[in-house]
C-alpha cells in the first residue's frame, strides 16, 4: 500500500504542475523546465520506496524488464490514473479551464514524437535506475526528469509532449486535449516504453 | 550556536535573492530558477552542519519526524525569522520598495497552493535528507531547491509562492505582501509541512 | 555490437533534439538548455555501456587518451554518423526544412569557437569520465551536457555551436548549414579534441 | 605547474563565456545560466587537480582556511589574471567591443552586492569542497557554479555580478567596466571571501 501511495503523490504533483504551468496565466517558455523538475524531485523523494515511476508506460517497461511484479502492475496504474483525476479536479480551484490545442503538424508526427521520447524516457529510467552498471548513482532523478524536459522542449509543439498515459488522461480531463486523440498517446507511450525495455534487455541482458 | 548561525546565513541568502529577483528591475521570468538555486546551494553548503532547513515549516516537519530536538526548534525559528528581517532591511540599499500584489485568484486558491507545495517541499526534504533509503546521496540540495523552483513556476501567480513562513514575513517586510494575508502562509505552510511529516512516518516508519 | 547500438541511440537523440529545437517553430532562446540536457541524459543512460561519446571528436580524444581501442574507433564513428543521417531523415516528418544560416562573424571566428569549445568538451569528458581523481562520481553527465549548453549559449551565434562532427553533418543534412562550411567543423572539432587529449595526458599522466 | 595550467584553463573558459554571453549579440536573460554552468563544468573537470578555484578571492579563502599553501597563492593568482587577459584578447576575434555600463544603483549597493555574493561563493566552496562533513560528494561543482548564477541573476543589474577579481579585470579589459570601478570589486571580493573563510573556521573548526 505504501508504494501505491508514493506513486499517487508523485504522479499528482507532476500532473498538477503541468496544469499550473501550461494553462494561462502560465510559466510560458519555461514550463518544460518546471515540468521536468517536478518529475525529478518526486523521483528523488519517492524512488527509494516505489521506484518512482509516476507513469503507466514506465511501469510497463519496469514490468517487462523484471523490476515490477505482476501483482503490482495494476495497482500502480490505478494509483497513477487516480492521481491524474485528482490533479485535474483540483485545477478547477486554481485556473480557468484550458483550451484544447490541436496537434501542431498532424497525428503521424505526434505519434512519432510520443513514441520516440517515451522510448528515450524508459531507456533512461531502466539504465539509470535499474542497471548494475550505474548502481548507487545520485543522478537518476536528474536524468529522468530532464529527459521529459528535453522532450517537451523538442516536441511540445507537435504532440503536446506527454510521454505518459496518465499525463495524457490528466490534460484531457483539464480540457487541454480531446478524447479523440487519446489513442495517439496510449499507442505511442506504451509502444515506446515496450521497445525501450526490449532494447534494454538486448543491451544489458537480464543481469 | 553554530547551527543557528548556519540557519541564519542560508535563510538570509534565500530571502535576499527573492527580494533582488522579484522587485523590479528583476530577473523576470527566470526568478524562480534563481530562487530555487539559492536554496539549493545553501543546503549543499550548510546541510552538514544544521540540516539546512532555512524554513520554519521544514523545521517543524523535521521536529515531527524526530530529526530536530525540542531544544533546537525555537532557536531555529528565531534564526530564520531574524534572517528575514535582516534581508528585508538590507534590501533598502539595493532596490526601491516593491509593490504588494494581491493573490491572483483569491485566498482559497492561495491557501491550497501554499499547502500543496509546502507538503511537496517537506516531503522531498524528509525523503532525500533524512531517510535510510537515500542515505549518502549527493542530490538532496538539488531535489529540495528545485521543488521550490517548480512551485514558484506553478503557483507563483496564485499565492506568490513562498512555501516558507520566514519568506512570507520577509517579503511582507519588503512590501511585496500585506500583513492581512500572512495567515494564509502560516496556515498553509505549517499545515502542509505537518501533513508531509505524518505521511512520511506512515510510509517510512520511524526507522 | 551493443556499444555501437548505444552510441547510435545517444547520438540520434542529441541530433534529433537539435533539429526539433532549432528549426522553427522551436524552443527559441532555451534551445541550448534542451540540447545540453539531451546529451546529459543520454550519457547518464548509456555511459556505462559505451562510454557515452555520441561525438566522433570525443571518440578521437578517448582513443588518444587510451580509453577506446583501435578496433572500436571506426565503428563508433560509423554509428555516430549513421545516427546523424537517421535523425535528419526523420526530421522530414516533423518540421519544414530549416534555412541555412551563415556564420555570424566569419569563418575565422567560427573556427576559433569550434576549436575552443570542443577543447572544453573533450577536456571535461576526459577529466570527469576517465580520470582516477574523479572515479565513481555522479556528475559526469551533468558536466559534459552543460559544457555543450554553455558553448551553444556562448558561440551559437558565431559558429552554430556544434562541437561535434556528427552534429555538423546532421544539421547540414537538415539544411541548417552548407556543405562548404563542413571543413570548419571537422578541423575545429577534431583539432580541439586532440589538443584536449594531449593536455589531459600532460596534466594527468597516463594513469 | 600542472595545477597552474588547470587554473588557467578554467578561468579562461569562465571569462571567455562571460564575454561571449554578455556582449551583444548575446545570450540575453539566460547569460547567468551560461556563466554559472561554465564555472560548474570547469570545476568538475579541474577540481581534482587544482581545487578548481578560477578566482583569486576563492584562492585567498582557501589559503586562509589552510587548503592552499603560501607557495601556491601567488602563482594561482598569476594564472587566473593571465587567463583574464588572454580571454579579453581573444574576444577581439569574436565580438565588437562591449560598452561599459555604470553601476545600476551606485557604488555602495555595488560594493554590498559584491561583498555578499563573494561571501556566499566562498562559503559554498569551503563547505562543499573542503569540509569533512561533505567529503566525497558529487555536487560541489553544481553548488559553486549555481551560486554564481544566482548572484548574477540577483545583483547583475547592481554591480555587474563578478564576485571574482579576475573576472573584474577581464570584463574591464573587454570594455564592459571602467578602471575607476575596479577597487569596488577588489575590496568587495577579497573582503567577502576573507570573512567567509573566517566564518567557515568558526563553524567547522580547523578539522
Amino acid at each position: 500500500m505504501k508504494k501505491y501511495l508514493v506513486e499517487f503523490i508523485g504522479t499528482f504533483f507532476l500532473i498538477f504542475t503541468i496544469g499550473c504551468t501550461v494553462i494561462p496565466p502560465n510559466a510560458g517558455a519555461l514550463a518544460p523546465l518546471a515540468i521536468g523538475a517536478s518529475l525529478m524531485v518526486m523521483i528523488f523523494a519517492g524512488g527509494h520506496v516505489s521506484g518512482g515511476h509516476f507513469n503507466p508506460a514506465v511501469s510497463l517497461a519496469a514490468f517487462i524488464r523484471g523490476k515490477l511484479t505482476t501483482v503490482d502492475l495494476l495497482p500502480y496504474w490505478l494509483a497513477q490514473f487516480a492521481a491524474a483525476a485528482v490533479a485535474a479536479w483540483l485545477m478547477q480551484f486554481m485556473k480557468l479551464p484550458g483550451a484544447a490545442v490541436a496537434f501542431g503538424i498532424g497525428w503521424k508526427a505526434a505519434l512519432l514524437s510520443e513514441f520516440l521520447f517515451t522510448f528515450a524516457l524508459a531507456w533512461v529510467v531502466l539504465n539509470t535506475a535499474t542497471a548494475k552498471g550505474t548502481a548507487g548513482n545520485s543522478f537518476y532523478g536528474l536524468a529522468i526528469g530532464m529527459t521529459v524536459m528535453t522532450g517537451v522542449f523538442a516536441v511540445g509543439g507537435v504532440s503536446g509532449g506527454a510521454f505518459n498515459p496518465a499525463v495524457a488522461v490528466g490534460v484531457t480531463l483539464m480540457g487541454l486535449q480531446t478524447w479523440n486523440n487519446l489513442w495517439v498517446f496510449l499507442v505511442g507511450n506504451f509502444g515506446g516504453a515496450a521497445v525501450a525495455a526490449l532494447t534494454y534487455k538486448l543491451v544489458n541482458g537480464d543481469e
